[in-house]
């Protein structure tokens, strides 16, 4: 049994990551490639070939076709056999690559996980900030060496923030602010409402006004494996609640995490925001600052992996500020469950 | 079980890989070491000290003997204690290192795998272009981390060569000549008659006349695990036939895949060739190349063996290009059930 | 079943190695931390959280506790929980880290490990010439990857310096010595005798005297895993005698393995002597000296461990000169059959 759900979406890629050269990638424990048509639809293919299982990614594109470097089986992009290895041999069109339903959403490319005929693109995740009008998005990709479960776990708690990251945007207060958790559906939301403080220096740079603000911070954990993290100011007296705030500027840290194997998963990253949009030179510095601190993520998460597998007689324990990651962890087992029933 | 065959003769090496310092190599999972006696026969033993286990191949030769690194236990070429680590102590003779019986033919060393009363040197592969007259013969050596068998599909069958090699040796026409497989006895033939062609670059400069040529080429699969391939043309009207062809030049290429591991193997490979054959300038450059050529293969095999173990749900699959590896693999499964069964 | 013994007292470090930066060591399987408190006295406890396990070792040292990196959770010496990660929550003081005890002595911090009711320092391997008044001692650590008992037969073995240490400390003489091995209680003595012979070079200069010599060297194995070698030269004449011999100058080798795991452990070694104890050059020369020695040895038991992994079927063997390994063994066996009908 496997630790994630099946019959879902989940992230392949960024949809600038996978183009015309194939992309190697393991998800959910089985080896597959990405490419792109030359309409730009994206092929998703077992990466090896049913004839000798060499990896196709290694293979020769041609016209929406791959064909294998070991001996020129040619597949459409549809897995099935489209020219033998000889060429003269009569093509035998029950050959075929297993291939994987996906569509292209909010600037990712998702993947199907089950059975192919549930695929419905209405279920991928509502990652709305990633496309939304007045908005922009922009993030990037890290390998981690650990349970998907433990980043949703690292998301779903900013406390940490304050140690992980005492360097970067850790800050003492946000440890005094309360915490509400509560559950919608499948999903998970965690808010903080900060109201009255002074603007810590980036949001005071983003609002360009003078004067006490409410700040928001509101994690979401949303099926099968995403966290959204709303995070703001408006000025005081502006209006803003815990459950709308479009007063003032505003960002979305929009998280995915892809199972690879049990002990490590594709995180993909980034964050939309509706100000300064059109500022290139403030996305990149964002990028860049982001990454820096999800990378101190992925080396405290890498850390924790490594001694989960070397304390086997230890188990995880769970805190008050663990409420967020354990009730996602709750959703996640109940659905499991369900789909195992069905 | 294993997916070798034992009672038979495998390629330990080279011969002059194999000189008075003990050589290291683990062969069909048994770690085993070589060296050269005074009179420079072989010998071949556990490379283990029956004391403490010390590999002996870190250990010091004197004479014909060997003395462990550790504590100095001598031991004879015939594996027999001659000294004890106490100088003074009487020495045990029931003491010894498992010794193996080998044989030298064909430029390599062979080592028998099975029962020693059974090790007959008659039955070394025929190897006959590595030490007949008029010929000269060289090549090299790769371990390669596959299974033998990846590798024997491989050469028997040469369809690859237009992919694998496509920077190199490759050539679409290959792919259109028509192709026969026979079994003769216990080996696998598989042909192709190319008649009244232009002669490729290689062969033209090799026989030194214009004019249209027949060019051939049978990948014979030696059992346990050798292939070689006859290669070359004649002028047309020679008389020359896909049986006999020694009116033009040729050249036969040898292969012999040692098991080490379940998978992975010692890959020997060279040419032998009945033109030039004083010219010691091509047979750097022809080495070389048949180097670069095998190292695509290498990689290519490595990937597929990555991918056999990354995809366990997967199986190989055969078309008609892979008569001539099938055959050869279900000559060498009928032989291990022959030898299971006596 | 492990291979080491439980209810007793293990090497965990140097006294300096361990200060008030968390040290992370794994002790008999088991992730460890060490650091000192204010007082300068050492904490050992389970490197992981009870929270979400993250090691410990990367946390951050504040007074005498230990603060986790990934949330906060503070834990005193003790290992209990002394600030939860929310500061606004009520401290649980059930929440605790495994901690052990430990004894420093010998210039060595010691760990027990099995019930903690019957730790008693009384029972800490006498590893006298470490600490006795007159004498000086130094050395250093090495992490070897190999069963720790295969150090033990290393030790207990002195033959072994001919061909392991032939270009350091090896000499032909030591082999044609007689020796002596007696069993006192729970400990090995393994003794060499050599009367009125020339002193080697390193004897000699320590000595500063002319004329032969009395030499000795004994091997003690001292439960559960330390090895004492007390070696020197006295003037012939002047009354040594292999049970007691201050009348020249002597040195104590001393060594401890600690078991890591099944199949490496901590080798913490050096050299107490009783002449020119105030030369602070001769203790590092010869610290580096024996260094190199030890590192000849640690190449060559990680090469036997290799080759012990690599020959399944094979096994162990004991000669004449294995009497004191094999009796240590024997000994360590008995103690924990002893320790497991307890």
């Amino acid at each position: 049994m496997s630790t994630w759900l099946t019959n879902t979406w989940y992230v392949a890629g960024w949809d600038a990551e996978i183009d015309s050269a194939p992309l190697a990638r393991t998800i959910c424990g089985v080896p597959m490639m990405f490419y792109r048509r030359l309409d730009r639809s994206v092929v998703a293919m077992r990466d090896a070939c049913p004839h000798r299982m060499l990896p196709l990614s290694i293979g020769i594109r041609e016209g929406d076709s791959i064909r294998c470097k070991y001996h020129g089986l040619k597949l459409g992009p549809d897995g099935v056999a489209e020219e033998m290895p000889l060429k003269t041999e009569t093509v035998n069109r029950r050959i075929c690559a297993e291939t994987f339903t996906v569509a292209e959403r909010h600037r990712f490319v998702w993947l199907w996980i089950g059975d192919k005929d549930k695929a419905d693109p209405a279920l991928i995740p509502d990652l709305w900030p990633c496309s939304a009008e007045g908005w922009t998005f922009d993030g990037g990709y890290y390998p981690v060496a650990c349970d998907y479960r433990l980043m949703i776990d690292n998301l779903m708690d900013l406390t940490h923030e304050t140690y992980v990251h005492a360097g970067s945007i850790g800050q003492q207060e946000i440890l005094e602010a309360p915490l509400q958790c509560r559950i919608e559906g499948e999903s998970v939301l965690l808010s903080r409402w900060m109201p009255g403080i002074d603007a810590p220096p980036f949001w005071r740079g983003a609002l360009k006004k003078p004067g006490p603000v409410d700040r928001w911070q509101v994690c979401q954990f949303i099926l099968p494996s995403a966290v959204m993290i709303d995070v703001g100011v408006a000025p005081v007296g502006a209006g803003a609640t815990i459950e709308s705030h479009d007063q003032g500027v505003r960002g979305m840290v929009v998280d995915f995490m892809t199972p690879e194997t049990e002990t490590s998963h594709h995180y993909f990253w980034g964050m939309a925001r509706n100000f300064d949009i059109d500022d290139a030179g403030f996305t990149a510095r964002f990028k860049a600052q982001q990454g820096g601190v999800f990378a101190e993520d992925r080396e405290i998460l890498e850390a924790q992996q490594a001694a989960i597998l070397a304390n086997p007689d230890m188990k995880l324990n769970a805190y008050r500020i663990d409420e967020g990651g354990v009730r996602a962890r709750q959703i996640i087992a109940r659905k499991m469950r369900a789909g195992e029933e069905a």
